[in-house]
């Protein structure tokens, strides 16, 4: 309703402002017994982190998360687990000439039409840096989705920047390239031309959108709830939530408008132990050839990758010259937007994209009952004095 | 949850099989006040329902919608409107071949991964004859928001079918011509194209893609709550509930991804009184010059139009020869798909895109108090004599 | 949000008003392969019917549901179950005096002080007949926990007309005896006392209060989510959402006010596989000594019996003579509310507490995944060749 | 869902266990333009801290409140209001005994049924220690209730300590007396005899329970939404998650069981102006003659008083001896509960009834429209240039 929450079973509630005190995210609905510490989620949030590279924002902020609830000697409790990250880095300062005067096609001016006021110091709430939260949710997700019977495994990369773009690229390469190098594009060479085309428009005083696609590998079939809560449909809710985006395709996206029934349906085939080792189905299911639908057919997941990309339109931020009016004194003048901003958003979008895909998936299989919502375990229900990771022994 | 219900306020609730006994949508949160009757339901009804042209199925449903509650003497009392369409024409026969052999690409096989059972007849839950039910609610939502104080409008028309594309068209355009020729695109000439198009994919057996244009006028800024509920994160949501939805984009969509950042922002400028009369907005008030943003800043509303695009996959029913796998048998073999199916959805799609935008669009301004929830007037909770529709002299 | 939807999981929407044409309800989340029909439904439905006896209304509704959607060959598919029961005997020109001079304690001036206008035959929305609808859900509800592998079952009866009470009675005697006379008192004595009193008070024109006990057996430990969710908590939301309840107790309930810790505690001991067969336990389990608790501890249940008991007021429409403010006229005047009406509650009500006991505990099981949401079976998301009601030759 | 959020506008998320690091509650959805620092939540906060006199448990808790964002120049911004409250004075080692030992009627035993572990020190997040993020909460409720053009005030005291029953009182004793003695009962001379009884009870190990009524004034009328979200199931919800309540009651309660419809129907009459000071009305409103409806009618409110009451049994943790069954060695044995325990409820519990009751009431302000979702003014969705508490200058 508020926008603070995302998820259905695995809640995940948010709060902060990019300059204020401290960011926060609490996550309720995480079953009992997962293994979890703040080294893990740490990882994650490090790989989100602002200045990483000379591509990124120059912000300084070690981002270190506290968890202040949830866990008992390292394991999940099913209560909910509230983490804190302090904002350390915050220069408000700069942030003066557009109280009244909104950056173009920044949030500056509907949060103030919405709320009749707003934290302006470094964008308040409507700043990317509240996907530091998203980050730190994800990897709970992450870590119960790794730790269950299943073996979902959720990579992305950026695939575009500008007009380049990236060829077609395994799952396996997905895993192997993305994190190499800084723009976090699996092809090698095609990073390295994005990286010089990134720098070119920062030294211009621009900035460059693009896009980032994703594959989802081992999510089981019968995933998703049309109509309304089709998984396409969540899925889409999750990534249109991430800052900037303008587009959200799957399976052929926006091409399928130009492919015949005829060419884009999959054929049905007998999994024969051998030739789907990509998806979800034992030898003698029905599997689909081919996977045009990027693994979703009427709402609902067929096993097969689950494949989809979202645009990133070019952070609004830049020093070039600009116009704004001020509401306050009434004029119209030049604005040049100088501060620590990303010229390009992909990059470090990559892991926010991947927790909401994360959080996604976990999301539709506590809803089915595939992951058991109070633990993490194959006995619903049935109370087992050998499951006490609790014990003060353990102390 | 479940995936039949959408909206937060503004609450629809849907059920019924293609071939069930009937679908039916209950409507609750509708304020009191709205003049309504069956009638206007159905003018709505008529321009979705099937067997309109030849490039739409020819099931002969007269879609006729009986309201079973919510209403007095002619106006809504904000108590939930519950509303029944009978089916009339269901022959499922024909579908008996696709009971354990599932259509390529359709939702037959995910439903019974899901279920483990399914209503096999025209596709069951999965049909898009559900949207029957969507486009009753969003001709209860039009109505609210026709009366409210508000003078929001709606419109999309097809701008896209295989590789034709339609020339850019003005909302004047739209509302004209796009109601005036099957196909249901604004430009007539291209329009005429479209439907060659059609009939020559239909002829083949085949299926063909395309896609849906909307554009939403007279939305106050200021709607939308970011960042879960971000606005374009619930349009999308609404947008990829759409059967055979494949993509959702708003402003300039997936070719932002090429677009600098000093190339896409839109100045800010004062309103002059003049200028901008596509915008909501009074004279002096800070006003986007452009619209790149398709509507949206950080989440939420500018006042200026809501622009977006839906690509819907070519239908997977068709007649050409295709390969299934029957899980009874354990054979794999061909399969012709007969039946009554669109050779392409774009055109029936126009109403229930519009039905989702408008949903969307109400929810939020139930949400933000700009439309008092309880009932359509600007006395909230003051217990007023003058207003009663409902008495006995009017019976 | 809106009032008209109950259940997170196992989602209830209803609509109608008393003198409406229909009353319905959808039931979203009801698990695949359910065994249903109307006549289970009818069944229930009969029970809380008008015109059962002298101390009942006696509006003659025959309550024959009709079931549209959500069954494949008498099986539930997954897919929402929606209900439609026709009101066949509204004469609404009985209420004509109440219009604008409401009934006093009755929802008259609420409903038109909320909404500014209202549905007024028959008390519109505000009726117990909206209950039906309830019924109906319960009875879905029902089966699915008759049908899966918990033994629970759920019986109420009346222990309280006015001053008479009701001593405490077994869960074999609600069994035996609750249905057995027109008052629903499991004993039989106090059952005469009490329809004597109903008729006494109604040949006076006026009416009595009352309450219903209720007992749930079978419920396994571990429902419950607090704090917010707790079991308590839900479970009292319903039964305050029954009609003229003004308190909700369980276990003690006011009564434990006098009571001490050491009294009231009940003491853990062993299961010895005899001593406890009103538990859900296994022998070597923990179980408490008594049942002081109602079978809820911390918010969760203990595999106790869950007892309960709801208060339910006098029914506000009496032929005695009443005083009351004609806002139109602006005179203040007296009223007899004639028409038919109900002389004491609890006797019908005893089907609906029974009915939200039953969708209470379903909501929770599904939401611990004690009972899978998709299927009603022991096999989440694995595809099943075998579990195919729906093959076509069933039909 | 998963019990950690409560409302549905005004949306509370909490975190956090009795021994954990620290307490944490997220406050989503308050409206911009509310003036709040973190000593209005501290008052509070102090009124519900242990350690206060003797008669509650010695924990020696500062409880002080953390805000980490939502704010900007002392005003809420609309966005959440992150709160974070460290635990200093957690010694877990006393609860060692328990962990494979359930104290009876506690939730130790539940909360490791329903999840198979649990934090065991202090009760874990089962301790009534989560309330101190309810008040905190609550005093943000109550802030936004002040500062809108509505007169809502809430009070609640002790009412009942075992068998020693408070006379009844007016609100204006409420507010003056209720917080003059440590057992926060309006009634000095009641209170000392409650006081003494506690102290006799905590002597002999023991402990007892007892109630709390309260009573909101200043509820305008037509708020909440029958039947499944009806003004007292709500207030129901919130009042049965309150940790040790047994019952709830409004109006005559339980009493009405054994009253007439006569005796109890209020009759209207015309506000005159001057005889119905306790009502929200203005002079010609119809008002109801008497309150035995506790303010709620059709489950709506009437602008009457709301009354209420609940029911709290007596702590579980006592040092009387009891029995337990220790599930790790299999032996039952004997058990004293020692710890920093509260010998009765009601006392601390009163902050906690008043916070649920502000939560709901704002709750269902913001629902119907009366207070604006966005901002706490009369301009929704207008840009006002006036409205700025963020400028620079002010820092």
């Amino acid at each position: 309703m508020n926008g603070n929450r995302f998820g259905r079973l695995f809640q995940v509630t948010t709060y902060g402002e990019s300059h204020g005190p401290a960011m926060g995210v609490t996550v309720s609905g995480c079953p009992a017994g997962v293994e979890l510490d703040e080294e893990r989620i740490q990882r994650e949030l490090d790989r989100r982190k602002p200045g990483q590279s000379m591509i990124t924002t120059s912000r300084g902020e070690p981002d270190e998360v506290v968890i202040n609830s949830g866990l008992q000697d390292g394991y999940t409790t099913g209560t909910p687990i509230g983490m804190v990250i302090q904002n350390k880095d915050a220069r408000s300062g700069k942030y003066e000439p557009y109280v009244t005067a909104p950056r173009p096609s920044h949030g500056d001016y509907t949060y103030s039409a919405k709320f009749g006021t707003r934290n302006w110091g470094g964008g308040g709430r409507s700043s990317a840096r509240e996907t530091v939260n998203w980050v730190a949710a994800g990897a709970v997700a992450e870590a119960v989705l790794e730790q269950s019977e299943y073996d979902v495994r959720v990579k992305a990369h950026v695939n575009r920047i500008g007009d380049i773009e990236a060829p077609d690229v395994s799952f396996d390469q997905l895993l192997e390239h993305s994190e190499e190098n800084e723009v976090r594009c699996a092809d090698p060479e095609t990073a390295e031309r994005m990286r010089e085309a990134i720098e070119r428009y920062q030294k211009e005083g621009d900035s460059i959108g693009g896009s980032v696609q994703f594959e989802a590998r081992g999510v089981p079939r019968g995933l998703g709830a049309p109509r309304f809560d089709a998984f396409p449909a969540r899925l889409g809710q999750a990534m249109l939530s991430v800052p900037a985006t303008t587009a959200f395709e799957f399976g052929l996206g926006r091409d399928a408008a130009s492919v015949t029934g005829s060419e884009r349906n999959d054929d049905w085939t007998f999994d024969d132990g051998e030739s789907h080792p990509e998806t979800v189905s034992e030898e003698g299911d029905p599997v689909p050839v081919g996977n045009d639908h990027g693994g979703l057919q009427g709402g609902i997941t067929t096993g097969q990758p689950i494949c989809g990309e979202v645009t990133l339109h070019a952070p609004t931020s830049i020093p070039k010259t600009q116009r704004t009016a001020d509401w306050e004194t009434g004029e119209e003048k030049e604005i040049q937007v100088v501060g620590r901003h990303d010229p390009s958003l992909p990059p470090r979008a990559v892991p926010v994209v991947e927790a909401m895909v994360n959080l996604t998936i976990l999301d539709f299989m506590l809803l089915s009952g595939r992951i058991n919502p109070d633990r993490l375990d194959d006995r619903p229900g049935e109370y087992d004095t050998d499951y006490h990771p609790s014990s003060p022994e353990n102390e």
